[in-house]
Parts: structure tokens; sequence; C-alpha cells
């Protein structure tokens, strides 16, 4: 391992999602020193993708003024599934890349450096662990709620990885036990996410007769109508923090958490998630090491996943297990 | 740490349950060179308790021809709740200890010798991780369905502990998300372990018409009758192992397992109990990974509980983090 503490060498971090591409140079104490950032372009094979990201990371180190020799090591975010560690990716939201090698990209690209590939909600938990809400924590689950809900699991201290990669996933607990709960992306029925992702919470709720004839409404408007007392809007939002709770409930039971940080567009409902969330665990979270579970907001912003990404490399002791 | 690979010495195991005490002497490889047995008295007080089970251990150290000074330490199996790493001990189905210094004593009582206290569950898994079902899989749940609904996590090669020592209780996932599911002993309401407990699952067939006058009637005799076509019966298993199903389901998406074992009681019903249990994890376990999990019977019997309280010594860097 090259990096450690008191290493006063710098990390390359990348997040490659669906909406936009970043990169950062993130220091040994989780500081971005320099970031940027470009709307992830439509309508591009694989290795245009590529090269745009390419493009990006490489601004972004000249930026650093240092040299790419310099660096700890290059970690990455990406949306899965991915064949992991291997660090193939095939991301449900850049279906251009199929299987498309990133992590051997990257590091033919930057020889030399360890180069690490999580997936992007996996980074997200580290992130708050490191550096944000669940710091000092041994035990936690960051959970980010948005157009899915995905989550990463730190248990005894480290980051935990499962069998392929994909411990964390938060969102395919049932929380809809009878026999017709929704049917969810995964072909099950009944998952947290299928009901508290937010285009589920704005299909639910139009369904309820809220804005039933806009075509583009938003878990943000629905959020926003929620707060202004729309009795469907109200109903959505409680329905879904009812189905996060009962799955943080199972997931505090089975791991025994001390914190649940929750980021994402549709936490940034505040009390209409939280408090329909928080009446949930006082009905099920009731063994006295479940009561003692604490569910708060993310702490950091739209630096988590780059600082995630970092943590895979400048604090792989905790967050990174294969390689 | 004083066991290891190549460590000749052996163990003192205890497995102190409501029913029965015993105690072993175990090599390295997880082999039992001696052991005994008495049930568990009733009527005593908690120094009395205590007596018994160190007549019993002196003894069974003395059949095994070592001196105490030649033990690599001390592992001992309780019910919870407990105190743990302190091994302060509650357990629900011995009244008469509670918040008894299980660990400390064992410490006074053999003095130099390494002392792990955790509970009774965990012990079974460590055990099905060590040396029975669940042997050279990283990552896997050890269930326990018996009067109570519990387990232990192996994650990533090593037991979780989690924040107070209860990762692993499986049974207090939510898998009747109704308004009115079942009450559940830990205050909750519509737990696997609410429903699938052997007198769960006997209280609910009585009241579907299965033996409603028998007062002692049994899981054993429920299941029996069930293989014989009774309807309540079989209703009874299918709904256990629905619920059992469900629970499992979302332990393999957050935890990504490989494998999960299945012993106790209730689990000596197989097919009645495995299919339903099967069929639940075809409609909810979809995601690839989860797809893989493999569900299998405990492979080791009654001598399961002294074998995982010998791993919290032999081979504490898997079963043991705290000191």
């Amino acid at each position: 391992m090259i990096s450690g503490v008191g290493d006063p060498r710098s990390a390359l971090a990348l997040d490659v999602g669906g909406t936009k591409l970043a990169a950062g140079v993130v220091d040994p104490g989780g500081r971005l020193l320099t970031w940027a950032r470009t709307p992830t372009p439509a309508g591009i094979d694989a290795e245009q993708l590529w090269s745009t990201l390419d493009a990006l990371f490489t601004s972004v180190i000249e930026k650093s003024g240092l040299e790419e020799a310099e660096l700890a090591g290059v970690g990455c975010g990406c949306g899965g599934p991915m064949e992991w560690p291997a660090g193939r990716v095939s991301p449900l939201n850049l279906p251009t890349w199929l299987d498309f090698p990133l992590r051997e990209r990257l590091t033919e690209r930057l020889p030399g450096l360890p180069v690490r590939v999580h997936n992007d909600a996996i980074c997200l938990a580290a992130a708050e662990h490191w550096r944000g809400a669940g710091r000092g924590r041994s035990n936690m689950l960051g959970m980010v709620v948005s157009t899915g809900v995905g989550g990463g699991l730190i248990l005894d201290g480290k980051l935990v990885s499962g069998a392929s990669g994909n411990a964390g996933h938060i969102g395919h607990i049932v929380v809809d036990t009878t026999d017709d709960g929704p049917a969810c992306g995964c072909g099950g029925r009944g998952c947290a996410e299928a009901i508290a992702r937010g285009p589920a919470l704005v299909q639910w709720a139009q369904a309820q007769g809220w804005r039933p004839g806009q075509a583009d409404a938003t878990a943000k408007e629905l959020a926003d109508d929620a707060a202004h007392g729309h009795p469907a809007a109200l109903a959505a939002m409680h329905r879904a923090g009812r189905a996060l709770g009962l799955a943080i409930a199972g997931a505090a039971s089975l791991c025994d958490l001390e914190v649940v940080t929750i980021g994402g567009g549709v936490s940034q409902a505040g009390p209409l998630l939280f408090d329909p969330l928080a009446e949930t665990l006082r009905v099920h979270a009731r063994l006295d090491f479940t009561r003692r579970l604490q569910v708060v907001p993310a702490a950091l912003g739209q630096s988590a996943g780059l600082v995630g990404a970092a943590a895979l490399i400048l604090a792989a002791d905790r967050y990174w297990i294969a390689d």
C-alpha cells in the first residue's frame, strides 16, 4: 500500500454517473483540493465517454500542480452493477459502457498508481464515515435515496464488501410483504426502493391524485407540495418514510448499527421523510440495541462522491479489502 | 493471543443454556476431545448455578488429561442478552443470572487464561463457519430456528460483532409489514421470530384448528403432522418458511451473502420449511448476486455450541474482535 498516515500525497478521485462526470484531487485529510465536473455527454460510444473522462481528470491533475506519478493512487466511484474488484462496469445509467474495463483502462493510463473502483453508493457511505456524519462510529449504514435507494455498510470499523462487492443494498429489503407489493426494478416485489425511490414516489402520488397530468413531475415538487399540505403528496412522503424505516429497522437489528446516514435528493425533504421514518423505528426497532440507533442526514454535499472515491486509496485500511 | 496455527493446545468450551449446561475440550482442529453435559438445575440461586458449571468443566478438564494451565483459553457461549465484550450475562432463559459477571468469574477461576464469552447463537454461527456448512465461505449468515430465531454474521471472512456484540439478530427483520403483524417478544410487530419460532408456529396452527386443546403441543409434533398432510400444520410450516425467506432475502441483499446455514429444532422439519423458504427467495431475491445465495441445513449437531465457543479462542483471528 502506498498511502498511509502522515503520507503527504493526494489521490485522484473520480465519480462517474449518468448525469455528470466529476474528477478531483483529494488530500490525505479528505479535503478536495481541486475538482472539475462536466455533464455526461449523451449519444456517444464507449471510447468517446472514456476520452471525455480522461480529458476531465487530466485537466484536474494539471490544475492541482502535481505530477501524475506524485499521486497516491486513483479511486473511482461508478454506478453499478460492476464486476468487483475487477472494475468491469456496466452502469445502468450509462448503457454505453457495457462490461467496460474501467479499472484496467485507468491503470493503463496512469501506470504505477494503484487504481480502485467501487460502487458509487459505497463511495458515498465511505465518505460519510471517513469525513461526514458517521465519523468516529464503527457501525454505520450510509444510505442514498434518490432515483434509487442504495447504500454502503461499515461494520466493526471497516467497509463491508460482501461476496461480490455488493454489500449495502438496503433498497432491496422487502418492506411490503403482502403478495401485491409494488414491482421493483430488481424483478422482485415490495422492495424499499420500489416505494421510496424518487420516481416511485411521484408515480404513486400521481395515482392518488397529485398533479395527475404532469409528465415531468419531480420528487422535489412532490416534497414542496407536501410541505404545503397537499394530502396525496404528504401521504407519499409518509409511505416512503415508513418504507425506509422498516428497512432500517431490519438492518439495525441484523447488523447492530450505531448510525444511519441518509443523503440523496429525496432525503432533502427533511422531516417530511425523517418523521414517519422515526415513527416507524419507534414501532419496529425495539430491542435495547436498536433503540439506540441514530438516523441522521448525510453531512457532505456534492463532494461526497469524490471524497469517498479518494478514501478507497487514502484510507484503504478501512475502505478497501480486495486488490 | 495464545492460540494460533500449529499451536497444539486445546481450549475449554462452555455452552450455557436454559435447558442444559455443557463443557468440552476442543483441539485446535475443532474436534471435541471430551465433553460432558448436565440439565440446567431449576430453582437454584446464581452461586449454585455457577458451582454446577464449575464442577462440570472441572471434571471435563480432568477427563481430558490436561492441566488447566495447558489450555489455550476458555470460550463460552451463553444465552443473551449480555453486556459484550464484558461478558456480564442476563440470559432470558436463565433468570437466576441477572447481570452475572460470567467472564470475570471464569477469569478468576482459571487465572492466566484468556476468557471470551459471546452470544450462543453467535457461537453456533462461528461453528458452522469454522467447521460446518459454511466452511470456506467468506460471507455467511448462520441461523438458529428453535424457541427463538437468531443468528450470527460472518462477512469478509470475519465474525461481525456490531456496536454491542448483537450483530446477527435476523429474527427481528420485519416480515409482516401490515399494521397488524403478530406481536413479538422484542416489543415490535411482524418480526420473523414472531412467526417462525417454534412456540409461535404451534400457537398459530392451534388457532387454525390443529390439535386445538393440547396445551403441550410441540413444533416437532406440528412438523410430523404437516408431513402427514394436516392442512393447518402445513399452512403453519409454509407461513414460517415464507417468513424466514423474506428475512433471508433482505439479509442477502444487505450483506451480499454466499450462504445461509439453518439449524435448530424447527429446521429439522426439512423440506416442509425449506421449500416455502426457497419459493420466497425465488420471488424476492432477484438481484444477480442474491440469486446465487445458497440456503443449507446446519452441518454440525449438538456439539456445535461447544465447537463455536472454542472458536472464540482457537480461531480468534476470525471470530473474536474485542478484548
